[in-house]
């Protein structure tokens, strides 16, 4: 396979080095030319420079210049050319409407780390990661399939959800937590004043509530802005359920706190391990039309229900203009969501996956 | 030595276990007689029962449950024994206002675990970790002195601190960072509701920053109950940072943000490593009167201050009544501790201490 990556550092050299593992051939580009360098240097691309033959291209830049580089991108591409088009953007909703192609398939995979740059590049760090896809109303479902197959190769679990559902939930796991982290730092920091060398007071838990405050503020304010939307209500939330305990502690209500406490406690307890899957999952098979969007409305369909999908194939009949699309989901939910697909016209069948079989 | 551990806990175990392999006769003594009989079990007392004729007492008993304990501890004390009580509560203004005795030497060994109860105890979990003395107004250079010198025999390293000043940076430090955790792992599991399986997007940042919500929850109302004074006004500087965060986010003010993550991400980096001395510290030798008060009155002064204390040690002269405190602190702050010292009419020589001798 012929890739191409637009933005070198620490996520997309990673992708490079994964793919060239791979044996893919992989060209890039950043703006930045000692970035650049320093890439081809460790093997991230085979060479710098335009994507021309490429069949997908990564963009993997700050949030501000995704829509930009990805129309450029298609503006770009020869006539004919299979280019599909996607980008690993922690923030999807202002991408999705910004790129309207049907070979554009928006993602965001969730692998990081503290490092930054072209060194900081790990060809493993997605293996066993879970990475976003959120196709749009216009994305073709060839598109969808063949980027859900280039990042399953890479080690990531895909995880299918609507662009805006993706931003709500990465508003209350991960940006909403980082800005708390930079409050309780600045907070103690301030505390200290003169006093620094009291904060070796800070044991284990401290340290691990400030430690995402230490990464690189660079591409926060953005994604912050282009975020907002799902923010500002996270945070109203926030600020809310701290004046509560507030209260609580003022008023000294032991029975109070301990509801509080006991309620996070069993909650932070029952956080699934990365990637976990249910015991006994199921498959349904869906005949859909092949024209774009109907992998966002099924997959619309399924976040409305609250039904986490594990896994989606497609398969085009060789019969004509319709798919077969297979989506993986909890055995549980099996019947709630054929129902619903049923409900809205599509012909759904379904049947005990993996792991249900000694049933 | 003879020691007493009254609460065997993780804590009360962990020390019973650290004095016994150093020798020391270790009983102890817990209302919960399956927790008691499983610390006797593992090790960490030699029999279990009252002090008898023990030297030092370890209080490790919930917070709530400290001052009556200590003065039931007191209460028992044959004539002419030299019994010191401490404690490990992680609230220190309360407990030091509810016993008054001269032998008694309030403290927090900021260590801990995830664990609980003797299981989880451990014999090293004190080394390298800070352990808080707070001496209070009534307490003896002879006890003070005594319970430092255990706590350091078990790996800890001493930090003085009166008994406020412990209050208001456990709040910055421990107690509104364990609210803010539990405020948002529940923020997060009422979003999840039915979609449990989406916090599986939870990547580190959030694993990380609800890790303390994980644990016991039982010993944190009374902490809060306690702390209460401190915490409020800790809880509402928090509020107030993170509705101006809110606000920047409102408004897309990437400057605005930027700034408050650059200013947290300097502070975060800057977090001196556990147990981190200055390059340079200098020795303070100060000559006190052999009275309870005098060990607070000047760490009190040094916290005024902003000093830290690395080191405190007590010498008493066979001439008489009067005794020499040995502060060792940072080089830089010498000359103004001492003056603030001579001010207020000690006697004091300042000499460069270890770290200097290059100079």
């Amino acid at each position: 396979m012929r890739a191409h990556v637009a933005g070198l550092g620490l996520i997309g050299s990673s992708i490079g080095l994964a793919l060239r593992e791979r044996g893919s051939e992989v060209s890039g580009a950043d703006p930045d030319c000692e970035r650049a360098q320093r890439a081809l240097e460790l093997g991230a691309v085979d060479r710098l420079g335009p994507p021309e033959s490429a069949e997908i291209a990564f963009v993997a830049t700050p949030v501000a210049s995704v829509v930009p580089v990805a129309r450029e991108l298609f503006a770009g591409r020869p006539a004919g050319s299979p280019l599909v088009v996607t980008d690993v953007a922690g923030v999807k909703g202002t991408i999705a409407r910004g790129v309207v192609e049907e070979d554009f398939v928006p993602g965001h995979p969730m692998a990081g780390s503290e490092q930054e740059g072209p060194d900081g590049a790990d060809p493993d760090l997605f293996v066993g990661a879970a990475w976003v896809l959120t196709p749009t109303a216009r994305t073709s479902e060839r598109s969808f399939a063949f980027v859900r197959d280039v990042v399953t190769s890479l080690g990531a679990e895909v995880v299918v959800l609507p662009p805006g559902r993706h931003d709500e939930i990465v508003a209350v796991v991960s940006h909403v937590p980082h800005l708390t982290s930079a409050a309780l730092m600045s907070l103690a920091a301030e505390s200290a004043a003169e006093r620094r060398a009291l904060l070796r007071l800070a044991a284990g838990g401290f340290r691990d509530m400030t430690r995402i405050a230490a990464g690189s503020a660079g591409i926060w304010p953005d994604i912050c802005r282009d975020n907002a939307e799902a923010i500002v209500p996270v945070l109203d939330r926030l600020l809310e359920r701290l004046a509560e305990a507030r209260d609580l502690v003022a008023g000294r209500d032991r029975s109070g706190l301990s509801a509080l406490l006991e309620g996070a406690r069993e909650a932070r307890r029952n956080l699934p391990a990365r990637g976990s899957r249910p015991d006994r999952t199921a498959e349904l098979r869906i005949l859909v039309p092949d024209r774009p969007g109907a992998v966002a409305e099924v997959t619309s369909v399924a976040a409305a229900l609250d039904v986490n999908i594990y896994d989606i194939e497609i398969a085009h009949s060789s019969e004509g203009s319709r798919g077969v699309m297979v989506l993986v989901v909890a055995d549980q939910v099996r019947e709630r969501l054929g129902g619903e697909l049923r409900d809205r016209g599509y012909r759904v069948s379904a049947s005990p996956g993996e792991g249900s079989a000694a049933l």
